[in-house]
């Protein structure tokens, strides 16, 4: 029976190109931190958390819920209309009640499974922020908290992708998941951020916003963005802190950065936003009958 | 200020069609088991784990690192050539070593990123199943340990898919992360399993191997397989048992699904099965100059 272990293996150290320069110094400089970079350390045994995946618009959709509480009270943030069907199964399988289907703020590329959830789930609560501007049963504003069993989110405020983006942060106190967690819509991607060149967008604005209220979390804090286009699943407020390539950057540097994107017109955001705008629910005329029912 | 509270918000009992026959019932069954489906619930402060995925493949890599070890010893599990750079940054930038390169088994749909990472980082050792005939720095069989700092992984061999499928599964002790993690290659799918139909693969087999080596776990056993194509990303051993379409069937059952499922001829397969049994380097003639220096 073969046994590896390091101890007993001897390893050179690294010596190419990509290693050579910076390993100590990283090593150093990461060290103080070094349990700030375990992300499933959620000591906490009342969170049911899932990571799901929309492929044709990159977008991550979150499905928490409080197992120890006899109704699993559940919540959805930023669901997709083209995968409801999935996400409806998966908390049936696993015996949740879905209460809230949120957003982190209105979408420009895929429509929200919010308005679609609803029609399928009766009593279920869509939530979105109140300056959004936007229709739904829960308008949220900085400071408010949305319960789910023992369970709470903190609702801040981080405008600047869009007006009404909110950061959702996983409750501070000795019941809650620790780590913390933040879903930070477009506001803060992994190693990026969302463009800032519509929907009320600023790049002044997203810049104060993420280092106001995300880079004053714990460093430890997991960061589950709205999307991702490299296939990174999580982040951390350090390792966004160290090497997020725009937001290490001053104000002007990044309003710099963000004003030559050179992008372009999101094809989606003309069906997307009004869809969004109303939860997702304006087309329900020509949904077919099956979503409509209830 | 608005408060939003479970206790406080009357929910009407969900009555949709999708509900209404079974949530009774699926609380009763999942009730026992409700911690079983905590997936984040790393109560052990040592393990740092990413997970990763490449899109064109619908491929998970796995990053593990005991971040407790003064070397912060790390490896990856199934990485993929053209995700390599991403891989080794993340590697850099979180300040770890990285000391074994792993495959769960000879892929056919993509080429293994170990032939590249071994180029790269001189020191990493690639592994792979002896039964697989294929070529690596250390071949492993049953019940050997892969250790990285104070933390292992099992090697249970799960062969169906393809005669020298592995799964890896994190240690059972006090000191290694709870609930454990089971990193299943092709042979459990979330909600699937690999094709049996080529590379030494046998239906029977897989079915065996999965409910002896896998389904024998503790239930809330963390699954993180090689692949999904519908946007999941872990499951539990529960979960499975309970809602696999094809491993809750029986044997035969099994066998029927699995000889008829007329799947095409993998386009990748002539490519990458040859430059997987050498660990991706047959091409090193034919690479830059950069990616084939020490």
């Amino acid at each position: 029976m073969l046994r590896i272990s390091l101890l007993r293996v001897s390893l050179p150290c690294s010596s190419s190109p990509i290693f050579s320069l910076s390993q100590s110094h990283l090593h150093s400089k990461l060290r103080p931190q070094a349990m700030a970079y375990t992300t499933s350390s959620q000591n906490n045994n009342k969170l049911l958390f899932r990571q799901l995946f929309e492929k044709e618009s990159s977008t991550y959709t979150y499905l928490l819920a409080d197992v120890s509480h006899p109704d699993k009270p559940a919540l959805l943030i930023d669901p997709v209309d083209k995968t409801v069907e999935r996400d409806l199964t998966l908390v049936k399988e696993l015996g949740l009640k879905l209460i809230y289907a949120m957003n982190t703020h209105v979408h420009a590329d895929h429509v929200t499974g919010t308005g679609l959830i609803k029609t399928k789930v009766p009593g279920v609560k869509s939530v979105i922020s109140k300056v959004s501007n936007s229709k739904a049963d829960v308008l949220i504003e900085a400071d408010d908290k949305i319960r789910f069993g023992d369970l709470f989110l903190e609702v801040r405020p981080t405008p600047g992708h869009t007006l009404g983006c909110i950061t959702y942060v996983t409750g501070d106190g000795p019941d809650q998941p620790q780590p913390r967690m933040a879903f930070t819509g477009d506001a803060l991607l992994i190693r990026g951020c969302g463009r800032t060149d519509f929907q009320g967008g600023s790049s002044l604005q997203l810049y104060k916003s993420v280092h106001s209220q995300i880079f004053t979390l714990p460093k430890d804090t997991l960061i589950y963005p709205a999307h991702d286009y490299k296939g990174f699943t999580v982040s951390t407020v350090g390792e966004e802190m160290l090497y997020n390539p725009r937001l290490t950057k001053d104000e002007e540097g990044f309003k710099n950065i963000m004003e030559n994107l050179n992008l372009s017109y999101p094809k989606m955001i003309d069906i997307a936003v009004p869809a969004n705008m109303v939860c997702g629910l304006q087309d329900l005329a020509a949904m077919p009958v099956e979503a409509t029912s209830n």
